[in-house]
């Protein structure tokens, strides 16, 4: 008997999201079918709504997500580690799917920058078979090349949801790209989900101290309250620019700045503060520039003068999502994880969606149990 | 007998030079004295003379040279590399002292950023012992802890002193900094002294193709005549820059972009422009901006979106200056260095200044044999 | 009507080859069939032939390959860096087809070590449909997924195959993993296909100096007359193994030992002895060991005193096999490399193969115009 | 009125050490001198007491210490990171003084390679002015150019010298040279000093999983105790060698081999089994080997076939000593480190020596309160 599963479409960009019904396939070859328990929000998705992306409509939001495995398609035995996979698992899922046999994946071996790569929740149309290609539903269905894995023990289906797709385009930005070392000083610009993430990863790595730059005040005390960060500034309190500076560098080894500095904001004008945070040889990561938000004065002598090493690094791929599992497990032990998360029903999508964008809530999941 | 030697020497800003005389010192311990046959003239001496550094007046000029050996002081028997030193052996120094002590010289291991160099030709005053520390003079006081090379075998001065402090500043940035690969396709910005050097190193490191966007048309001719550069493209003729970003990307693989781009421009514009040269994965290299021209509008996003790494390089050390004369006979052997140069006579700074600025001449050098 | 081809099969061990027929298939989508002009035989042919790997037999062996497109299946309209594909072109093809799906490929990036490649000429049997899979044929079906190229403009099917495989391994290992730089002093040890290639590379990428200590004479000479290597050392004169490490020794700055060795020998002892050529802080690269043949004593200390880095690098992958055609038409443009061909016709594979083995000849290669 | 301190002298090879005395000199300028409190015993001690290394004796032993200043040179007013020292002041030292003026502190930037380096209690010899060159001593001279630090807060003598000079050392190798990476599996062999260092350095690197590989049962039971390590393997129990490679790989993930190995036994042997446990790809740490103990059989072929990474790393310069006392607050918070020493008058240090030597204790050292 078939299945008729509901998700969350965005039918017209800036228009309230709707939940329609689609049947859910049996799964092919090499595909399978999830109850979805968590599908996250993510800052993206304000972005989509709102159009300033190239997608199609309508189409399932939904590019974060965790789920019982329901069906299995012929096949499908293990997960992508290797470890059997069975009707009833749990599992997470790589939101994109990369060719493999572009330029890009091939010859660099950055199956980031493919550009063929199906994402669910992103460019994959409700118009187009299986339709039910995004996590804001109570299904999805995983199509062949999709990297999914069983979820690591010792870990909630909200903690592995907490941080979304944050967690590893940090684990790609921060381990892989800038390589903070232990005993670094690091400056984090930032206090959302990305900038958070690569806090947690920054102390992950050995950071001696880690100073995080945001706001508002709320997001910084949620970030002390779950031990994320040693030292906090609210770009929000009456310090001056130059001032807020000078703080800043006065936490830093000898006051010659931050040994490596994580860009996570998504606003222009941070890239040309946050130069001047790093210290002489210092390393530079442009992490949170997603979307094209234009042009900003930056002096380009301060990275000759100062020698910097500045790297942008670009969403994540399966090595980056595999690490994030991998160290879910200490993270949950660690950090509060699942304190970031405020909880929706699939039918408050739209409530789910305004209190993000007004910075009401730090993780919004619509939750389906 | 003490002999009289005589420098070029600024005393005030945007005035004429003026040749003067001082007793040249014997050479107490680990000192040489060298008797100077070619002091090159840089970009950065037009800045110097404008005031646009800060550096004591008045000092002799010249952080280039070439000379003979006429003293050596009690304990220096060999050069940097451990070579016999004699009287009459053809010396080139390195410019500067590192302190050797500083947090830079010893925990980072980056000689570039010392901040208490001592520079010839720079931050050492005419009015201080002992006084003949530029390279603009017929004589010249190497102090303690210079470093100090016969010229290697084969190579004139002139060919030596032809591409000046760009070449070792080239080394550093392309050969160390952004580490051009065999195959890579590369631009480079600028065809000045330090475009040309690092063209020619891009060239050395088996650069599949170089392409130099540069002028005005004497210097691309030039280039080409020396044979530098596989492409070039004169940013002062009637292309737009969209039309010539367009026939670039076409020079290179697929479109894609260079594998590498080189900024030799001191033009704060340029980076941007360079940044979209650049293939995803790439490298960029701000090698340019020494002097500090204010700020460029740079969008951040092509840095993560393409997942760039932008490099930093600040003039150079003892290890590049070494390497640059290791590849010195095979680079006079490829490229006909010595048709850079325009030699002038002590006499003729002024009027070597004015060639320079004025774009009449590459390479300037006071000779004096 | 149906092309019936012929091609050299291996069916016992350490017997005959015989030169047999199948029948070529019309190629499928994504395939597409060469009339092969030129099929490179490799020391690992030598092995396979004494049964020292375990590969399916009966085999028809080739895995370097030139040849022209003869028929185009479906969908196959260019060639892997995208230019345009016809009947007649002129292509070369890397012999493996790595799975593009295991860890390897998708999380370490590295698809030199798919356990599930294919590759032509070892282990696609003759006994398997499409049957003629290897290049020691007049004719290849080359399977969906293959990395075909036409050969670049200037470079003759003598040129290209001149190195055979050895010239993208030595891509790998030289360019990728060990990282020749500018003005390096470099030792290669060996002086067949793999030596010659490493030193070729060694000299693209600005060596100052490559040194080649390999055997026998006839060898050395045939590296001399195409100009590759600066000094050359005989391991089979008189000299005792101490002195000629002097002698190297000598021949290196300041006698510290050189920046790089490439071990391009397969024999087990030659890793000790080059850990003795290189400096303090130096690079070894273990290059040469294709095949299992046991322990050699080393001494760690010297790994651990000289603060060494021993990397490995294993055969060659899309990235590597596209930047040695990037490069050919510079290398075929500075070496002579068609002189280090001996050409024998398909029925003549025996006696290459023994030729081969004796040492009578550098590259045997099976040409079929 | 002079201090006459005392000392622990090696006179003679494989003799009992001597308490003797000598007169302590005023510092000089750039120097000071320590009233020392804590000398700690290394296993290089041993060795050196065995006469395996060529050193001057008369010596005063002791390249470990911690104490307090006594007396400041003219000049000395702060400490190599610029803090503000005082007569009073807790304070550590680098046990060597590199020349900073040769080929390797100057061009290659390694001064742990420096031919010329001044090492107190090595070679320093206790005839030489001022003789109070080692740390088993009440009183030290350190001499211009030391390298002193402050204590940084909150960190105790015992806990600063538990780990003696194991800790910069592997600082190095762990953290600049094999590069942990957080989510790392990693093999440690060894469970001396060098090795849990080592795997301490993991841990705060962020190492999803630390398996020590080492011996005695005290010693592993002494990690666990203290918290280091997840995963402890005997080499004395009665498992084969080959029983424990499975058992090792079966604790890495997929038992594809652990991305990272650390060798910290000084065994040679302990290299080819432990390239046995690192994956394909993976990187490979020989840290252990300071003593030259000969060759062992080691197979190149699984470097080459792996693509393995294998580094040597060498004692350690002042940037691995900042970074350690920079990590060392973090380290005494997460690591029962005092549980480590074993304390003993500066008259039992024979006594000291030989439970050293013998293995009942794991780090002694002379306590002079």
């Amino acid at each position: 008997m078939a299945t008729v599963a509901s998700g969350v479409v965005l039918r017209e960009f800036n228009k309230p999201l709707t939940l329609e019904q689609a049947e859910l396939p049996d799964p092919g070859p090499g595909a399978l079918t999830v109850r979805v328990t968590h599908g996250g929000i993510c800052g993206t998705d304000i972005h989509l709504h709102h159009g300033n992306l190239p997608i199609p409509v309508p189409v399932i939001l939904g590019h974060e997500g965790i789920g019982v495995v329901e069906q299995l398609g012929e096949g499908v035995t293990t997960d992508f580690s290797g470890r059997e996979l069975r009707v009833g698992d749990v599992v997470a899922w790589m939101s994109s799917i990369p060719c493999g046999k572009c330029h890009w994946c091939v010859i660099e071996g950055e199956r980031t920058l493919c550009e063929n790569r199906k994402v669910y929740g992103i460019n994959q149309s409700f118009d187009v078979w299986p339709k039910l290609s995004g996590s804001w539903a109570d299904h999805i269905y995983l199509q062949p090349g999709s990297t999914v894995f069983r979820l690591p023990d010792g870990v909630t289906p909200e903690q592995a949801i907490a941080l979304g797709c944050a967690a590893p385009t940090a684990v790609h930005g921060v381990l892989d790209v800038v390589k903070v070392k232990a005993g670094d000083t690091v400056v984090v610009q930032g206090s959302g989900p990305v900038g958070l993430a690569a806090a947690m990863y920054a102390h992950f790595s050995g950071a001696a101290k880690v100073i995080i730059v945001g706001g508002p005040a709320s997001r910084l005390e949620l970030a002390k309250e779950i031990g994320v960060g040693d030292v906090h500034f609210d770009i929000f309190d009456d310090t001056t620019n130059e001032d807020r500076l000078k703080q800043i560098l006065a936490e830093t080894p000898s006051g010659y700045g931050a040994d490596v500095v994580l860009e996570c904001t998504g606003v222009p004008a941070a890239v040309a503060e946050g130069l001047e945070m790093a210290r002489k040889n210092g390393r530079y990561l442009v992490l949170g520039q997603y979307t094209d938000r234009g042009t900003t004065p930056i002096n380009p002598h301060v990275i000759t003068k100062k020698q910097l090493q500045v790297y942008g690094s670009w969403t994540f791929g399966e090595r980056h999502y595999e690490r994030y599992l991998q160290l879910l497990p200490a993270m949950a032990q660690r950090f509060q994880l699942e304190k970031l998360v405020t909880a929706y029903p699939l039918t408050e999508a739209n409530q789910a969606m305004s209190d993000m964008a007004e910075g009401r809530v730090m993780k919004p999941v619509l939750v389906n149990q």
